[in-house]
């Protein structure tokens, strides 16, 4: 048997347990769960008899070390700031790791000692960072190897409720942490760079500069830009490309209407709103707006932010019930982002039988010879209830897989890595068919940013 | 003959060594100009019989310690971020410390060691703040013995162009620090209280909720918010107060110009462009607008900012000359932020014989008996030159002012202080009255935000 430790039982994990535990007796794996919460890890066991529950406080270093040399290979799904305890025990104790999570530089400091003893330390391999890297490199070795020469890279990707479950105004609803949604995009400008000219957008302008894209099958979306798009041209080894873009996808219309909270400063979290456990919600909506002693909230939310009386927008302002004079906020000391997520998370949480919906979206623009040519590629796939989302399929699939490749020695390149290298991608990706989760890929007219002609 | 120990012998300080040089054989004074440029040091002492030049570097603790023993009193007219060493000094050595800027946490911790050794540390005793402080609290503390209760507090200031100078479209020259100028209003919301109703405007909206006040003899102006006015409602004993707002006065239009900057991201001070050192004022302008291989880089800026064929606004940025084509920014590794001060500085520096204006206003609303008040009061002052600008002296006089007071024992209230006590406010106030720095007060009838009858 070899020994697979998992920190973290949590909600993403559930694919990613299910898959091991499906393979362990034909590949001899024993899985041990371990997360602060026992009963957690309990629920997730299920009685297997090839899985182990233990309660783990990955801030013990007694504790985590112990359950770390008892392993063959670590999977850390704690929140990414957790991994580098994990990551140090494995290095001293001669273990593999993998997580889903963006490498830090604490964690990329590591490398050459996870190298030096012969450690698979494989980060960014869930879905987005994950399988964007994975398909995104699959195409884009494959014109390289054809002689092409690339252009152009845009990536999307968006965490959606499934159309079935779409019962809201805004088309949205909360599938993964929500403060990371009422935040997203703050910190500073989103970068990247269309047909050789940089673009910087701040957060201000953000969700007003969103483009759109149609997936057939699925229809249209938007998406704005994300943080910093400039850094995957050397990931991805495409320094020369004209074109670097990567954005967050979501139903067309929700970002000028997320545009109007972050206008207001209810998306800040950066200060505490005196006296805000008795508020209720309407009193949070004024505090943005200009002192009156007569106008309506309504009216001047409506004034401020220019929204016209026959603009639909309205309705998903109402919807969330902002104006409500009795629903109290009830939360002491809040920031307005802490709010604002609390409002939201009245209307825009799963239901029982919702379902959750990812859409990935790749644009590859390249040049052949003489001629340009563009190549877009979707993954579109739905949750099959509230346990195995789509998130969580997505994110722990292709972690699970590449754990099983790690320990039969079918993933060997040691080091702090990612999985941009064909010997990662090419048998995950084909695996991951099995799951239903794979790319559609159609030639289209290359369209790039410099159409032939243009009319006056 | 007493020792006087001015760290600092920059713009800000000609007012506070001029008056200090005339005062010095009357008030047998010597002065000690330490500055890291002993020529800038010599060109203030201008050969004067009591006074001495010297090399000082603060961060050079045997020097600075050295030239701290001699003194009896220290004036820091450096940086803020520079004052702590030199308190520390102070209070080691026993000496008196006088400051123009805002008391900080670190300085605020040596109260208790100041007053053990009955040590005098008086700072916020500038313009603002300073004459803010004294001319507010004269006035709070006269309605307040005569028996009146303050409803509403509220207060500008801002350093301008005088008429006579006033030759842009702007109506703004820089003044003061331009860097300060540029950055204003970032790091958190603006946050004040208006009729006992908390408002807090986020960076992205401040320049639009600018609020007009018209000032006898000088004309109508706007004001943006301050960051934070509420602390204000503790160190004025105004606890319970409805209305408290502070702002930064302009001429009108400036905020609603400046507010495009804003929007576009070119005040972001976190990244840097990349080779932004061959880039046109043109290719920096671009950098925030949307891709095209064929639009005007003027129309986009139009379009996305919504700038109307006929507002005059547009004629202030081509003033800035922002879309040339072959101004080169020239600064490595700038940030946005860096080359809007640049592209400012071409148009907005003042000329040899241009003269500043500081403009305050105060608005006092009180109840006494069953009746409500209000009183506006206001004061202007010009600079006289390039030297002795309305900044210098208003800066400088009053810190000069408390340091003789200081050394001749009629300021002996002890410890890390502001300028809020009648000890100190009423003798400055009327002293300042003969440099032509004096206020304006009229009564006016009563506003508040609450007006008796609202029209439909």
């Amino acid at each position: 048997m070899r020994n697979i430790l998992i920190i973290g039982a949590g909600r993403s994990s559930s694919s990613l347990i299910k898959y091991l535990l499906d393979k362990s007796s034909q590949e001899k794996l024993h899985i041990t769960i371990g997360d602060v919460s026992l009963e957690s890890a309990q629920s997730k066991v299920n009685n297997h008899s090839n899985a182990t529950a233990i309660q783990l406080d990955v801030f013990n270093a007694s504790e985590r070390s112990q359950a770390i040399q008892k392993a063959d290979i670590v999977i850390s799904m704690l929140p990414a700031r957790f991994h580098i305890e994990v990551a140090k025990d494995c290095i001293a104790y001669g273990k593999h790791m993998v997580t889903a999570s963006y490498i830090s530089d604490e964690m990329k400091a590591l490398d050459e000692e996870a190298k030096a003893k012969g450690l698979v330390f494989m980060n960014e391999i869930g879905l987005d960072p994950g399988i964007d890297h994975m398909s995104a490199m699959q195409v884009i070795d494959r014109i390289k190897e054809q002689g092409g020469k690339m252009l152009l890279f845009e990536s999307f990707c968006g965490g959606l409720v499934a159309p079935e479950s779409d019962t809201n105004l805004w088309n949205y609803k909360f599938t993964w942490n929500p403060r990371n949604v009422v935040l997203a995009g703050q910190g500073g400008a989103s970068m990247f760079i269309q047909e050789g000219t940089y673009k910087y957008i701040p957060y201000q302008k953000l969700f007003r500069r969103t483009e759109f894209l149609t997936i057939n099958g699925s229809g249209k979306f938007e998406a704005y830009a994300n943080r910093d798009s400039l850094k995957y041209r050397s990931i991805y080894g495409l320094e020369d490309i004209k074109t670097m873009y990567r954005g967050t996808i979501r139903k067309v219309g929700f970002s000028r209407a997320w545009n109007v909270f972050v206008q207001l400063g209810m998306t800040d979290d950066s200060y505490t709103i005196e006296d805000s456990e008795n508020m209720s919600y309407r009193d949070f909506t004024n505090l943005f707006l200009a002192y009156s002693p007569s106008d309506s909230v309504e009216l001047k939310f409506r004034s401020y932010l220019k929204i016209d009386q026959d603009d639909l927008m309205w309705d998903k302002f109402l919807e969330l019930d902002i104006f409500n004079p009795n629903k109290k906020v009830g939360l002491k000391n809040a920031t307005p982002a802490q709010i604002l997520q609390k409002i939201l998370m009245d209307s825009w949480t799963l239901e029982a039988k919702d379902k959750d919906m990812i859409v990935m979206h790749h644009i590859f623009g390249y040049q052949y010879k003489e001629e340009k040519h563009q190549i877009e590629s979707s993954m579109v796939i739905k949750g099959d209830d509230q346990t195995y989302t789509a998130m969580a399929k997505t994110v722990g699939l292709p972690v699970a897989m590449a754990t099983v490749r790690i320990l039969n020695g079918d993933i060997t390149t040691s080091g702090v890595q990612l999985p941009i290298h064909k010997e990662v991608y090419e048998p995950i990706l084909k695996e991951l068919e099995d799951y239903g989760i794979k790319f559609v890929e159609k030639e289209v007219p290359y369209l790039g940013y410099n159409p032939e002609s243009v009319k006056g």
